[in-house]
């Protein structure tokens, strides 16, 4: 005889405690993923752009400029403010892991911008930096959605705007993703955190940023 | 003799083009991805999640039920509000791409929910349903972050809560997602597009919805 199942007993047996979903997340990516060339803040973020994507093998494609990790959380730690390309990165980022109050800036939906863009014969997320000028120095910028941003930060910073203290460089896609991060590395400063290759997103970014902002798992 | 580059002339070579950079990368996939088993709407989609992840690879892990894109497309264009489980999928869907001006809906942030998720022992991620439950029905819901929101979705249903018209689960991570992305699929209803496995994510959750929300590429 089959007995009808009471309504409050669900049919799928899943872990519903948040504390425990991390850390068991975390065992599972520090006992498959291969961290070993990862020291103390380069290896919490790894695992948390591991986490936010679901894969241990984009750990390989993840290279630091020297001490860029170090040099990003002193730079958050001492109030720097977050320069973000996008909307879903500067709304990703946990504020409550900022250790400084950080202010969180996106240009990218400024009125000025489409004007600027059709001026400059660029993108939106490219004419946005012009917005990020006065400020840049010292910032922290986190990039995870346009090549084209990745690579009019370079220009301006070669053209002497006063350089970001470290930058993530995570854009994604097919067309200069890939390109605009080597471009990053190759440059040998600001210092630098990216995902090569064509692989990132704003998922990623936002991993990386929280990861820097603060020790806590 | 070498002559000073004049500042205006960028040391970088790159495609600055908005427009053709989405055509040239939608090209690219195309050509790599093997999108043979995708018809319509899905290929759409297959294609708008390839160009979010930089991954034509994960063509591979994307499911539908029988005709999920056609019923979320015509859903969407019937003015069905979108029920996401984080801001971040809520902010990355495009407003100018939706058909019927369709509210965007986030609950997460909502200052029931602490308290909901306490008594209820379950993440925030998961409670933040219980304020879905009047406009669920018929609602296209987008998850990509959490698996005890798919759950708790699947659970609502179960309990005969009216379900959405279309569920696209995209959950990510190391516990629980790809066994909530089967408990979708295995309950064959509502109607569902998924990404298998571990991966997922916010931007390839946004990415359905765009996808989804228009014909225009």
């Amino acid at each position: 005889m089959t007995l009808p199942r009471p309504s409050s007993i669900s049919p799928f047996a899943y872990e519903r405690d948040g504390a425990a979903i991390y850390r068991h997340s975390f065992a599972i990516i520090r006992a498959e993923a291969d961290l070993a060339r990862f020291r103390g803040i380069e290896e919490q973020v790894a695992v948390r752009i591991i986490h936010a994507s679901g894969m241990v093998e984009v750990a390989a494609d993840l290279a630091f400029t020297p001490d860029a990790a170090k040099i990003a959380r002193q730079a958050l730690q001492g109030g720097a403010p977050i320069f973000c390309d996008s909307q879903m990165v500067a709304n990703g980022i946990t504020r409550a892991r900022l250790p400084a109050g950080n202010e969180i800036l996106c240009t990218l939906g400024d009125p000025q911008v489409p004007d600027l863009a059709q001026k400059a014969g660029t993108t939106r997320s490219a004419a946005a930096l012009e917005l990020w000028r006065d400020r840049l120095g010292g910032s922290v910028v986190a990039i995870g959605n346009a090549p084209t941003a990745l690579f009019r930060l370079l220009e301006l910073v070669e053209e002497g705007v006063p350089p970001p203290a470290a930058v993530i460089g995570m854009p994604v896609g097919f067309v200069g993703a890939a390109e605009s991060k080597e471009a990053l590395l190759a440059a040998g400063h600001p210092p630098a955190l990216v995902v090569r290759g064509r692989k990132g997103g704003s998922a990623m970014a936002v991993a990386a940023l929280n990861a820097l902002a603060c020790e806590r798992e």
